[in-house]
């Protein structure tokens, strides 16, 4: 494969995680030292920033903060929900794209998003191949919902996950100091997989956490619930719950629903308020004292408790992006191809076909989930394990986070 | 001073803090190792383990788990919200409580708490002193809220403080990675006092955090707080806001009491859902995506972010605890005397009386509050910052928290 001398754009999109930019820094660290990559740019908002050509110069930020971004949850650079049209209905922003590639000479393409953003990389790269314009597009994995097809998991997922447990632990903690009666209900996020309110089934392995948990895998039923949660608390005065915000009816609905009509602009509907809902409906039934606690945005930028299995393996999707694009890879994403044999966990890049990943999610598998849908199998657990071990050792300033503070200097303004 | 010998009572009361236990423990510990001190008993769930004759023989917890219990958040030996009677007018539970006492030879009463706890702390000691049973009662403090009198700060707020200036930094990222409008509202505890909610200006001092902070020191004014976001949304397309659970109209009553009738124990207002109610007002206010985020328990047990400082003085109060009442003092709380003279900061313990403390609320002043009221001053800062510093070693078990483990062996099995 000839060299392919030009310029790299890095984008980052959808939700963010507490991870998302330990892969920008993979990626921008390895384009920066790749000698046929000229150009290392960093878009505002992900493709929002290549369509407005708002593009950051990364080759002018401070070495030493670039270095920081894999302590710094959420997106430095900006993130984005913008769904690319089909190019045959609508071309305009793919011409726009085109028409920014060729003004900074931009052969390169990384994106760094879930199943919406690989769809986006695919349908640029689609119409570059048509057009003629050679440019390698490579996509890297990431979403805390762990959704993604062709992956073992997604960086991301594993640092929310340890956020859950640990929270979960502490909560159960507090959630029985009285000798009274306690409901603890946890609405945790994941809007079709389960793999996060899984996650919660951590704590109860480590010896306090939720009794219940119920993923969006199997349907809900308010009645069971109610029976479920009655007979734990009426043994043992305390019940803990662990509910998916995307938990729903037989007929699709989200029990949530009716709370909330926004939608993003993926047209998913915003889901929120579960807990609470839930919290009244058990106190209706039971009498009790019932606590509903959202996890919300904390669970998706708690950096304070990443996983370093999540952070080391998200710097090098990011790398292994870079590295494979330089190489002659194209259409690809960086998925993980794990072994968990006898204890021992490994993990390996694997590049698989951007075609395959796009708009497809992952759920968890239901002989993961035990037969009455209100907790998981010891499967879930050897699989999540592995992947929430490590810690960090983020530096702090006055003891409190010291975050990566870039220049974002705009091309515009080189 | 004549030496007295005895069992001793050590009880956790009120709502549990991250390091209420490490108060347990070192008062614990030093009671094991006072030669007077013929038995450590800890009270199941406060003075209620007194009552019911529910006491755990510590001097068979091995050693190893005890010193777990820094690192433990909320109430290992279980907590309670239980208002003794004035016994002037009821004495049932006191002669009950003498009647305990003497069982066990009890001549030494431990008790960690807040306001209502020094309140229990010193009718109990007035009640042995009236019968002439000789006893030595002392108070340790506690409480996230920090609000009681007489003392520098309490244990148990600087590890919530920290854990809402992290979480406030981490929201903050993740609350601007679009490039659309987002506002965001954090509910902190705190009923009557702002110290919580003003700590979240820690994270905004630090770089990332609230452009509005809300305490309850000052009256609460809907329309004036509407108008404030908007200034901010105006300017900037984002607004992070952080309102103390306690906020109140000019006559009194509580911004979220319409929501919620419970009272607990002592017949406090609970209060709740103020996060959901105030984005509600904002979203038909400013149009904007807005979303509520209560951080409910999570703030008083959040272990993994504990302040080292807070811990180590949390372990300092429960010590100077015993070792004042082995000495001869009775009827003391410990309290703090702290100094930030050029930066440095000194604490050191200061007994002073229990009936100083009881029932008595230690707020935020006024002029570390700002002229509008919907933002802190650098005094606050100059207070809070040395209280948060220093991160544990707390031990993990594959990576999650190892908390303590006792085996609360009841002096009844014995």
């Amino acid at each position: 494969m000839s060299e392919l001398r030009g310029a790299c754009i890095i984008g980052q999109s959808g939700g963010p995680t507490a991870v998302i930019n330990a892969s920008a820094q993979g990626a921008i660290q390895a384009a920066l030292k790749a000698d046929c990559i000229t150009r290392v740019l960093g878009a505002a908002h992900g493709i929002k920033g290549v369509l407005e050509d708002k593009l950051y110069d990364m080759g002018k930020e401070d070495p030493a903060e670039l270095d920081l971004l894999q302590y710094t949850p959420s997106s430095a650079l900006g993130s984005c929900r913008y769904k690319l049209a089909d190019p045959d209905v609508d071309d305009t922003d793919y011409k726009r794209i085109l028409e920014i590639f060729k003004k900074y000479d931009v052969r390169y393409f990384f994106y760094n998003g879930g199943n919406d953003s690989m769809d986006t990389c695919n349908k640029i790269s689609k119409y570059m191949q048509k057009v003629g314009y050679e440019c390698r597009v490579m996509g890297i994995p990431k979403t805390i919902d762990n959704d993604l097809f062709g992956t073992d998991h997604c960086p991301g997922f594993a640092s929310a996950a340890k956020y859950i447990a640990t929270s979960c632990m502490e909560v159960w903690q507090d959630a029985h100091v009285y000798d009274t009666g306690m409901i603890t209900i946890i609405e945790i996020m994941g809007r079709h997989a389960g793999w996060l309110a899984g996650s919660a089934a951590l704590a109860t392995w480590a010896g306090f956490g939720p009794d219940l948990i119920y993923l969006p895998e199997t349907d809900f039923d308010l009645t069971d619930f109610l029976e479920d949660v009655h007979r734990v608390y009426d043994k043992t005065g305390k019940c803990m719950v662990a509910v998916s915000e995307g938990i729903h009816r037989a007929d699709g609905t989200f029990i949530s629903e009716a709370k909330t009509s926004a939608t993003d602009g993926f047209g998913h509907a915003q889901l929120g308020g579960l807990a609470a809902m839930l919290a009244d409906a058990v106190k209706l039934e039971t009498g009790a004292k019932v606590r509903g606690i959202e996890l919300s945005l904390l669970q998706r930028c708690g950096a304070h408790l990443d996983s370093l299995t999540d952070v080391e393996e998200a710097k090098m999707a990011g790398r292994v992006a870079v590295e494979s694009a330089v190489a002659g890879i194209t259409d690809k994403m960086v998925a993980f191809a794990c072994t968990r044999e006898n204890g021992k966990y490994e993990c390996k890049p694997n590049l698989i076909p951007l075609t395959d990943v796009a708009n497809t999610e992952k759920k968890v598998p239901r002989e993961w989930i035990n037969a009455v849908g209100n907790g998981v199998e010891q499967a879930f657990i050897d699989y999540v394990l592995p992947l929430v071990q490590g810690e960090t050792t983020a530096p702090k300033e006055n003891s409190l986070p010291r975050f990566a503070k870039l220049k974002k200097v705009l091309t515009t303004d080189c």
